[in-house]
């Protein structure tokens, strides 16, 4: 029997054949069972503050208690959320190549809905990514939209879910504390029209230099993958095609460094207002 | 006995046991056994043609008569250098998790030494990262330098060799396209002191805004870890200290991310020139 009441009154799991042990890993490597039961794994920390103060549901947290005490735990999470204590076996089980802090925790994943999306004002400054490819990749621009304080992220056309767990890892959190929504290229080009959103893409055809674009008004900075870039919709709906020139022997960069570059620029010409 | 002649009087591998083989992947895996033969290993055709291009030498090529023919080989390299065809068996050992476009050359690293490096003009602009950890961050980096055609790309204490092939996969052939040069933090703030090179290094303390400092003469950006920072040498030698504006949850931004916004600001005021 793997579930038993400790001392502290936590219900404590001991062994790695338990159910939920083995639910937590389905959850981490298949984004089908992410997306059948709505739910994601967090783990650390950090990672789970931040999660909590972006009104994530918490629903159940396991915690290593070598690593956590109660007491962190209590300033981690309020008390109405379920606590399991896990073994050391479970741990090292659970946290195998990942810095987990000591905690593991289950929680709901948001909808990232379009038509969810807030802002402060009426130039608002969005990066639109299509279809990125890397996880790594995802995590760099999620870590770049947040230190910009964009208004939103928007995914075109994900090739998997948000909460990959090397997403969240390579996010450090920022996938957490952005804004993001998710849609096909058509609802996102309806979006943006809708709420007068000039479209800025990342696109060679027809572009000027990126520096030499205006961003002061409301603007979408879209870009593509490294492989293809940007699908036909976003040149026909775009305001205006911008580009980086580049210098090099090979025309080739990295796309979250792109998106960084582009982001910035618009930022500067705001005076980081 | 491994070694043979076929029809087209190549030598020709069909056991994976093969000792060259086997001295491959050790030259793709151990650093140590890099640094003790000078050697590396260079996977793809295009990768192969920049290195040729950048005056690399190499020793011996290796094909997958599948992928590339004899016609093939003659437009990548010159007819002098040792070509060894391999077996479907060789190939797949060899290429496995990676894409070789069916060629596997080994080639003879360069010195990077600081007094080797050139520059146009007393103006240029060089990009210094120290300690970079990650081989996926340095290969982005060097795309990025590539792509603004920076006039040198200095690695400050490296924590490997520029010849880790997740580094030269990564970089997509810029570890051959950029003018490169490897040093200690101090040889290497000597080195800009005497070519009277200012010196930008991305620290916060007394730190003016990056779009806020003029770059338009000779310039070195300085990065440092994502972890730490950079060391406190870079803080007493440079010109000014340079930061970019976070407004976000949180203070993180990917090294190479940040390295191609200050690059590409330096660029913007240069107008690309």
């Amino acid at each position: 029997m793997a579930l038993n009441f400790n001392t502290m009154h936590h219900k404590e799991i001991t062994s790695t054949q338990n159910q939920l042990i083995k639910q937590i890993h389905v959850l981490k490597e298949k984004s089908r069972e992410r997306k059948k039961t709505g739910l994601f794994i967090i783990e650390g920390q950090r990672e789970l503050l931040l999660a909590t103060k972006a009104n994530y549901k918490i629903k159940t947290v396991l915690f290593y208690p070598e690593l956590v005490s109660d007491e962190d735990l209590n300033t981690l999470i309020s008390s109405e959320i379920e606590r399991i204590q896990i073994s050391k076996d479970v741990f090292e089980k659970l946290a195998h190549r990942s810095s987990t802090e000591g905690i593991i925790a289950i929680a709901e994943m948001k909808q990232h809905r379009l038509e969810d999306l807030k802002f402060p004002n009426n130039n608002p400054l969005i990066l639109v990514a299509e279809a990125p490819e890397k996880p790594g990749n995802i995590g760099a621009i999620l870590r770049t939209a947040d230190a910009a304080h964009v208004d939103a992220v928007i995914i075109a056309n994900p090739k998997g879910d948000l909460y990959n767990p090397n997403i969240v890892r390579s996010s450090v959190g920022c996938v957490f504390t952005n804004q993001i929504a998710i849609g096909s290229t058509e609802e996102i080009i309806t979006f943006l029209n809708e709420n007068n959103i000039n479209i800025y893409s990342a696109i060679l055809q027809d572009a000027v230099n990126y520096h030499e674009q205006d961003y002061t008004q409301s603007t979408a900075i879209v870009v593509g993958t490294e492989a293809t870039g940007l699908s036909d919709a976003w040149r026909l709906a775009s305001t205006q095609n911008i580009k980086i020139p580049m210098q090099g022997e090979i025309d080739s960069m990295n796309v979250s460094v792109a998106a960084g570059i582009l982001i910035f620029e618009v930022k500067r010409q705001r005076d980081f207002k």
